[in-house]
């Protein structure tokens, strides 16, 4: 793939991966992943201190699994959805089947009978494997969230 | 054309669209649907539960220009605009000469005199008839909002 | 560059501009630009009645660069943090080796220990001109904000 097309293949991933999570398709999220994923959700502030911890911290696809089936087992959680709107990805760069790409995104939170609200803006920052002509996976995706501030109600993927 | 491709012309399609809208260019805005086109605003409930009829419903593309006539004339709103925020197509997929694709999408609202505020987010829905080399016109447009809280202030089309 | 590759390699000098704000690399900001570029952010309003003196305004890379040294030595203001999301390249035209692009665009600042908040939206007006394969400078950015009502705090670059 040449760096534009990579480029927009990139895009696409994230705009399946956005909707399938918008659309309650949980059980499609851990597909996005290799089966050796890295998945990490953490602040700016941690991030730029090479802290790894993060808030959510998986690294297999079956720790993604399992999350998901948590999820809709506990359904302890105030009903709410998530609107993924992801802006294109800001650095392509193709490294053997490893591409690696940050993308800016802002998520809202539909609770019901209110508004849309914002609920978090912040920046993958992804590797991405090269698995098919156009077709990438997920081998390591760290959510940067752009506050400190985080809602205790971080159920749903990011 | 091909999966990517598609992909873009999509997502130009999409831009030029809510650029019309966002820039007072009402007139133009029917010219983005076919003749027989259908048009509708709804929300995700109401989507997820099948039903039709939405807050806005527009069979035909003249329905479409009715609409903006009326708009004009009456002309009793208070001044605002809007301004089209687009994430990428989410799914995208050509069968003979129709693309489906659902794009998420937040909308502001600038009155005046006020900073911009989030108006409303959600997801086309759209049958799009490709009509030339990379050219796509609208045959079917849903629109989904996120939330079933509308204001009633939902006079530009979104 | 045909249409779409014009399109794309105009979203991805959006996606790099913005990263380079977003992760304070601000001395990388004037190269995003050509020697004598012109840049600006105004209104909307302001736009609209063809008044080009704006908030900022600057004709060349060389006052861009005196810019980010001024923020850098001042540093009076507030910590904060700009997250930006570019949607689509709204119009694309190429005349000879420059590229105009309209795209809209929506801002939010990240204060310490704040949630983010939206800081403004509107739509860059740019005349891109064609460096290199896929390459392309910024000669012409006006940043027309949809809101009149500007925030005292405008220092990092839009």
């Amino acid at each position: 793939m040449n760096p534009l097309q990579i480029h927009l293949a990139v895009s696409l991933l994230h705009a399946t991966y956005g909707q399938a999570i918008d659309d309650d398709q949980l059980e499609a999220w851990p597909e996005f992943f290799t089966d050796d994923c890295f998945y990490s959700i953490t602040s700016y502030d941690n991030h730029q201190r090479g802290l790894e911890a993060g808030i959510v911290y998986c690294d297999s696809k079956g720790m993604l699994m399992d999350r998901v089936s948590g999820l809709r087992e506990a359904n302890i959680y105030e009903r709410h959805r998530y609107r993924h709107m992801v802006s294109m990805p800001a650095t392509v760069q193709a490294e053997g089947d490893i591409v690696k790409a940050t993308t800016p995104f802002a998520v809202y939170r539909i609770t019901r009978n209110q508004p849309s609200e914002l609920f978090v803006t912040g920046c993958y920052h992804d590797e991405l494997r090269i698995t098919g002509e156009d077709q990438l996976k997920i081998a390591r995706r760290v959510v940067v969230c752009d506050s400190s501030v985080f809602d205790t109600l971080l159920a749903i993927p990011l």
